[in-house]
């Protein structure tokens, strides 16, 4: 999602892609209008011209669990009536079952250490982000903390750092520009994705100072780059949507080694949202132990397998799409790509080059190439909102099927 | 839930009086220890001296929902994966069978015009509380919009204005006070909760300036109160958790009037938190209309009743509590208790008294009420919390059958 106004418009024409009443597509649109968030109405123009969003929705997965009925979420009418989750004491508002699950996929996966570290739970890992800066501002300093990320960056960071005018600490960007003009011992906060979104890239801290750094792990995953070893960070985010497709539950995690910065991340969440939904902790476990046992099933040989083991299935499809996407753009020769490399996932047991769930393209003339994109009717984020020029441009990978032929179709057009 | 960090120590007591490990307990207590957030460790040995927290959990509607064994929401694995609800394009995250759900309980009970009206959703009412400040606070203006409400008000308002530390708004309080020091034209938010939290009074705005008034309508259900009128202002906010008793599923929602408004709150959710569960809206759903049903089961005349007809079940079972709670204070001198009024209802179509869902006591003494309580094992919340004095302590009325039983018997032996 974009952070800026101009994010909400866009986002609302991606919902209007798929609407089901005109009226209340134009209603909408008449109520973002009266926010005079937008003077161009370009946008409302190209969705009925055929234009896609390739915004991050991923529902790609959607078509795994349609072939795997047996995993409803079934809550009874009394189930999760309280504020607290009773299971489970370390933190007021989180499923011990659901806490459970998640060390134990973490664990089978081997790309995360839990042992010894708190579970923070939160409404997707955008409300952690935000509970993270919360915790570690540094309440000393006489200023407000600088929040840095190195360039492309997440583009949300922005507007979830903005967005509260908070005097506790401010949006800075670009990383390595904050190194070079810092003072020693200058606190600050540095969010480190990997692998990077829009890029893809395995990125590490670049600052290196006496800061703190946030870890936003949500793509180190099977399906998107192979995993080497488990990451072993102060404090690393995690979230369903990009695991199983799940975006709509809501539901992400933090791993915290310190116990004050896991205890004032909970307490943040309890002063913003007073915990969150118990439902969407039901539906996390039923999903994290439906993706485990796709691999109990597989291990039990002879036995014949009720779900194909979940990330060889995503890392199958999405080893797929990489392979249609270059075959595609060796059609066209507008755009560059990075170089991704290949390594030994000790999960899936062997090498495979990364395949991320962003193409992120720079066009090779000096264009707009979200521009020139747009006048192909496929709608992307540009560079700039990455922290970038607008010679770049980031294209969703994880759309469903039929959207993805058609956004290879587009982009082989553009000769 | 307390708003402070000691709020966070008694909360953790509170699940640690249910706790099925002692191991767990002693681990959460260590960590918030490790906070520091309390150098008073007397609730841990009220906790095992069996003290019970009164704080608000709602769990007084579980037995209802256990004698309604077919109202399950089942979640089908590929539902809802989507960042967006389809269904709906007012808004992007809003399901449009719950926004229809919504609309028609209100019709039904008659107590909120949703009619022309925006609904946008949120974690609980307490994320669209803020979403109301980030909406409501004047751009123009070059200081903090000062955030007013009568006292005894919310507990948590102060709290959850002042935890991000944003230059947008500031806490200021008493709106009396505010009144008397304010100047013509000044900008101000003022909370108007009614029936109030913690007294019950069916509370007006005090400032009556050229301010916004945000109005929590959390409680205007006829189990605690008399439905006179369609409640009818430009910003209304609401909770599951005080309809359903299903705090857990954190499901709040504003009916707004101006739809800039309504899309600057919408895009205040969708930076805080992307949105919010679609598991959570599906149990919306399902509770909202098992909620209706038990009215049309109720008017089908000679067929078998398959539900009880949820708001007369609330109300005569909070009516039997106050009756029991008057003969227990009646057994003490120490307490006194605010008077409620009869109002003829119209959704029930019968007067009666007010039974708010909290007890509002005055030690008549000049002591500290809540310490009071405390010494005799009841843990409820000061006056201070509320801008009142200590005399005064708030004592949840919605708790558990066994545990109203108990609270009962250690007021009644009060003398």
């Amino acid at each position: 999602m974009h952070a800026s106004p101009e994010g909400i418009v866009n986002s609302l024409i991606l919902t209007a892609t798929s609407t089901y009443s005109s009226k209340k597509t134009t209603n909408a649109i008449l109520t973002f209008a009266a926010l005079k968030l937008t003077a161009n109405f370009e946008p409302c123009f190209c969705v009925f011209a055929g234009c896609v969003h390739y915004s991050g929705d991923p529902t790609l997965f959607e078509e795994y669990w349609l072939t795997q009925p047996d995993a409803p979420t079934v809550i009874p009418s009394w189930q999760g009536m309280s504020y607290f989750a009773h299971r489970n004491n370390d933190y007021l508002f989180v499923d011990y079952f659901l806490e459970q699950a998640i060390r134990k996929i973490h664990g089978m996966v081997g790309n995360a250490v839990t042992e010894g570290r708190y579970i923070v739970l939160g409404v997707g890992s955008t409300q952690l982000y935000q509970a993270a800066l919360y915790a570690l501002a540094s309440p000393e300093s006489p200023s407000p903390t600088p929040v840095v990320s190195a360039i492309p960056h997440y583009s949300s960071f922005e507007g979830c750092t903005k967005f509260m005018d908070s005097r506790k600490y401010k949006w800075v960007g670009d990383a390595e520009k904050f190194k070079r003009s810092a003072t020693k011992d200058q606190p600050y906060i540095e969010l480190v994705t990997s692998p990077n979104n829009p890029c893809g890239s395995m990125n590490k801290p670049v600052v290196n100072g006496n800061g703190s750094v946030v870890n936003d792990l949500a793509y180190y995953w099977p399906h998107y780059t192979a995993i080497t070893a488990p990451a072993d960070y102060p404090i690393m985010l995690w979230t369903m949507s990009k695991i199983s497709g799940h975006a709509g539950t809501r539901l992400g995690w933090a791993i915290v080694e310190d116990a004050s910065v896991a205890a004032k991340m909970a307490y943040f969440i309890q002063l913003n949202t007073l915990g969150l939904s118990q439902d969407a902790q039901a539906r996390g476990i039923t999903l994290l132990r439906a993706i485990m046992s796709s691999y109990e099933n597989q291990r039990a040989g002879g036995v014949e397998r009720e779900r194909q083991p979940f990330f060889h299935y995503g890392q199958a499809v999405l080893e797929g799409r990489w392979r249609r996407m270059r075959q595609a753009l060796d059609n066209t020769s507008r755009f560059d790509l990075p170089e991704y490399e290949s390594s030994f996932c000790s999960f899936l047991g062997k090498n495979f080059r990364a395949n991320p769930a962003f193409l992120w393209l720079k066009c090779k003339a000096e264009e707009d190439c979200q521009q020139l994109l747009k006048e192909n009717k496929i709608i992307a984020r540009g560079g700039a909102v990455f922290g970038m020029s607008t010679q770049y441009v980031r294209v969703s990978m994880l759309d469903r099927h039929p959207l993805f032929d058609l956004l290879l179709a587009r982009l082989a057009s553009l000769k």
